[in-house]
């Protein structure tokens, strides 16, 4: 490990992960962006991202990194906090570099799941889809005309890490439809109008979900598009649930359907 | 429409508001809660809590309210500032008394579908909890051994109201037990060892399904006493999923299950 000790919140390398903390912009003009804690972080590189550089905080419980493969600074717990979007962090903070995938680098199995998610607003949603979507071992999620980066602190957070597990794509909804539709995947969307409960449809052939945003739900042009429409059936008084509750709910009907097929065979 | 305005942040009736916000204490002496929003105030209302006053900011958008049976008293931009808890509700704030229910007050229907929550920490979990469970529409939320109350800001924001609609029951994990033993409600434990997958577990008859904290599970007592261990499998490389998220996926199987039923019939 490297003795030096950063303790100036003005040293320049401190600067710059800040600024990548904060702003969008300067994650994309750099292709880097910041990961907090250990287990994230541990996620990231088994996930086989490049992590570029380690800042630890020793004086911090926690605040130690095996990571043998990178750059590690050691930083007082002043710089730490400084450079910490979130409390509660393990003591140790990542540079990582970006990773762009396409819609054309998808490794997809036969019948693949695949989650679609358009113009999602909300980073902390878009990480909870991410996480329900590596507990239902999905393909792919695709996230349509975002409105947010995957590279947001609060969605690396909410994701618990799955923004490294889960292969994750950006795109245009026509691009995506195309895709879609060049390779046979069927696409549900979910809609409260004009559908059919969700258990009703068969998902166990390669299956495209795709979600809308709380608010305004989908665009027409997915609606237009679908196989199929469905719909949570909702039994209470308040008819809503969160987008990433609703995304779970949808994933393991698909989930449940193909491991029973499996027990038939 | 009374005409008064109060002005002052130091108004006591402003500080009394205030406090209530902050001190669970203050909320258990009192008997009175603070609810913040115009649709989670009118949710209240219509689910027949009783609410004692509404402060409304007509300076602020939607700051207006039709609450004909309460108290409404108006109040500036900067007092408003002063006792929301959140940013973004809408001018209107009420304070509520609280609903003592216990297990006797329930009122169950033919094979019921009840969630129990053993010692969860987190009121903005118990709080989306709640919203799961008023979009399956079961017929109880029963909390044991709680480290929070019911009334906590962050639970009512997360519930989005849901805390109201969903007849929900504080208790200890034995007292439950017993009521759930004397009705013959089978008890499914939510636990990952010595577990079989949720979906293969009959959910028609009357059912509680158990839910333990994300960090350390459930309790030895609930294991014991359960006809059947439940487990979501985990496809992915994070084993793990959101409280809320796997009590919505576990209520619809249940949802499911029983609509399925009723077409059969």
């Amino acid at each position: 490990m490297n003795e030096l000790v950063i303790s100036s919140t003005q040293n320049p390398r401190v600067k710059a992960v800040v600024s990548l903390q904060q702003k969008s912009s300067e994650r994309r003009r750099t292709g880097r962006f910041v990961v907090e804690g250990r287990r994230e972080v541990e996620h990231c590189v088994e996930s086989g991202w490049e992590v570029e550089s380690v800042f630890v905080c020793e004086e911090m419980e926690g605040g130690s990194c095996d990571i043998a493969t990178c750059r590690t600074t050691l930083v007082t717990r002043e710089v730490y906090e400084k450079m910490a979007y979130r409390g509660g962090t393990e003591g140790v903070i990542a540079v990582v570099k970006e990773r762009k995938r396409e819609l054309k680098d998808l490794v997809l199995g036969e019948n693949p799941l695949i989650v679609v998610v358009e113009r999602v607003e909300k980073p902390g949603n878009l990480g909870a889809i991410l996480r329900s979507a590596d507990a239902t071992g999905v393909d792919a999620v695709v996230v349509c005309d975002a409105l947010t980066d995957l590279y947001n602190p609060n969605l690396i957070r909410s994701s618990i890490g799955a923004v490294f597990t889960v292969p994750c794509v950006m795109c245009g909804s026509e691009e995506c439809i195309k895709f879609l539709k060049e390779r046979g995947v069927q696409i549900l969307t979910a809609q409260l109008q004009d559908s059919e409960e969700y258990y009703d449809v068969d998902m166990k052939r390669g299956t495209a979900i795709v979600m809308g945003t709380e608010a305004t739900g989908l665009t027409n042009m997915w609606r237009k598009v679908a196989d199929a429409h469905i719909r949570i059936p909702m039994l209470g008084q308040l008819d809503s649930l969160n987008v990433s509750v609703s995304t779970a709910v949808l994933l393991y009907e698909a989930v449940r359907q193909r491991r029973m097929e499996e027990l038939r065979v």
